[in-house]
């Protein structure tokens, strides 16, 4: 038997969490489909999720529905996707969308290559579209490929953020909680529905500030900015040469290490293990040569593995400038065929840079150049512009 | 005598706005300190506003409080003292501070140039700061430059994008209406405190979307990103030469009228007038010269007009690239100057980037070049990255 819950947070220590809850974010709301599993103690309950996104998106100002705006070019409802498909234990999601919205969403899930996703057809209301979910997880539908689960969570498809410890938090509620009719008067439509129709009870679960909802134009600058943010937590340097540690191929990586103290700098000795770990930023170093061999063994490897699906993923590729080893005539002509590698491989999400920095002979000028360089690629890999791509920068 | 109210609103309509304000956000309050003014009609009332700014920040997760958090370098409450120094009827502005920000907040007021404001020291509560703020402005205080006002807006310090309508409604409700206790209800503290010490009666009125406050780090990122964009809305094209209409100059110009068609781009004729207007966005074009003669003398008005001081200002000096002319090295070493001009007017706020723009004889491929011009001036406006000044970008 499945030990339940994941995680190890006790369901005594859930429970004492639940209470108190004023004012609190009705973050997800899950309903019992049937008793059954309520009495099986530890075990692990079947777990689907439907998410409403049938919505007009009125208040955010914008023509497109609020579910479906782009964040970094994805529909923001591929994000929330994103975030219940890492749960493991929740094994079927079911998406109410309009008539009109159907092959988008259909574009969307290929496109993201979203997987254990059904899609029924949303309702006039809110209430409809979770009750034509709720349908298609029920046994009793003809060619019904979805299980019935024990616990359902009805999650906002506007919510992106939404994390794995509070979707636990609802369903051991969900098993464990008789509920209270108090909890009620803080809840939103959707636990009057569950009470209403359902004959079941429900619970308010407080969420976290991060389990917010994208409702305004400004809720999707935050969340762009938020998920900006969190994609460029760690930078992979490589370099293409290993063998003299004192290069300036290291300085620079130094120089990084210390002036974005915030950010983690990992050396890409092990490329393929730093993909799987989902780095999403990458400055490749070449100092023996002016061409792009090294950067684009890094391109083919990226475009390999998938990485830029879900979310753009910056290379920076620097030359040191000596003026001296090769002409610089000669050398900005190759240097500048980045802006055809860097239109080639928009294609597949990776935003490709190109950096000069200047390499005087000066130990001071020197410092300064490779201060200038770290602060290049902090703004490049921040703002992740893709009408930049394909310039050249000079530190 | 003054008319009152100002904009043309009248007083019934501004009534019936106010009814029915079930959940709406408590964006500002307003006391009466006297009854006087209530009884003179339409005449305009004196009004003075008290910023209660001693808050810690603690749901922002991040050591700065929330008010003093920088948006473009300028911290979040010269914003909020900006939106209400612009409203003509308010007099005074009483900003309650901590002893420890006091001489912060000096510099802030000094640095940005606000007017007419005066500083308290904040209490241990909201209440008590909101408390000195009000007691600054009665009559009784020895030594005060203050004029007793008959209306006093409460304003929280964090939210910066306050309208003259939603003051002018609180304004006018304060003079208005008796008020109900009804509405008591639907508030926060604040009117508790109005109601309990003052013995006046308060009304709640319902604000913008865009009046929300500033409490999670999420709401920093929207604010800057609203910011960004309401100064990103108008560009100004400079040429170095009037006479030929058919110049490249003008196709650029013509451009970025296509491809940004919600941003307003002007012609730049009468420099003085669009810097007085606000523009923030300027596109220096130079066909006759390689050097920064023209974009220099703009750079000088700026510095001049003091445009720079609330919010960063992006010039961007374009040169086209026809191989021809003049020998590219030499080119290349007269553009390359721009690093340092951008290191200098960088000390007055002003974000100065180089384009060039390859000019080549094929009628497409020169298109296609136009179009890679503009999309770098959007990318470049509309991220306002300090990170990048200085740099020359080629399209």
């Amino acid at each position: 038997m499945e030990s339940w819950p994941p995680g190890g947070s006790g369901p005594a220590e859930a429970g004492r969490r639940l209470r108190g809850l004023r004012g609190a974010d009705l973050a997800a709301s899950a309903s019992l489909l049937s008793g059954a599993g309520a009495e099986a103690g530890c075990s692990a309950p079947a777990v689907a999720a439907v998410l409403p996104a049938g919505g007009s998106g009125e208040r955010m100002g914008v023509p497109t529905p609020k579910q479906f705006c782009p964040i970094l070019e994805r529909p923001l409802i591929s994000y929330t996707l994103q975030a219940l498909e890492r749960v493991s234990w929740i094994k079927d999601i079911v998406v109410a969308v309009t008539g009109e919205n159907m092959e988008a969403m259909k574009c969307i899930i290929q496109r993201y290559q979203h997987k254990g996703i059904s899609l029924v057809e949303s309702g006039v209301t809110r209430h409809r579209s979770i009750f034509n979910g709720l349908k298609a997880l029920a046994e009793d539908q003809p060619n019904c490929r979805l299980s019935k689960p024990e616990v359902v969570i009805i999650h906002d498809a506007v919510r992106p953020f939404v994390e794995e410890d509070v979707l636990l938090k609802v369903v051991t509620a969900a098993k464990e909680h008789g509920c209270s009719d108090y909890d009620l008067e803080f809840g939103t439509e959707c636990l009057h529905l569950a009470l209403k129709y359902c004959h079941i009870k429900a619970k308010l679960i407080e969420g976290s500030p991060d389990l917010w909802k994208v409702t305004y134009k400004r809720d999707l600058y935050a969340a762009e900015s938020i998920i900006k943010e969190r994609i460029s937590q760690q930078i992979c340097v490589v370099m293409d040469t290993k063998e003299d540690e004192e290069h300036v191929g290291h300085r620079l990586e130094e120089m990084l290490k210390n002036e974005l103290n915030h950010v983690k700098v990992t050396s890409g000795r092990d490329l393929q293990q730093i993909i799987l770990e989902q780095c999403y930023n990458f400055v490749c170093v070449n100092v023996m040569t002016s061409d792009f061999e090294e950067t684009q063994k890094l391109l083919n490897m990226l475009e390999e593995s998938n990485l830029s699906i879900l979310y753009p993923v910056v290379v920076i590729s620097v030359q040191f400038l000596d003026y001296e080893s090769v002409p610089f005539g000669q050398k900005m002509e190759n240097l500048m065929q980045i802006r055809e590698f860097a239109k080639q491989v928009k294609k597949r999400n990776i935003l490709l840079y190109g950096l000069l920095v200047y390499y005087p002979q000066d130990e001071q000028k020197l410092q300064e150049s490779l201060r200038q360089g770290a602060t290049i690629i902090a703004a490049l890999i921040k703002e992740r512009n893709s009408g930049l791509i394909g310039q050249l920068l000079v530190a």
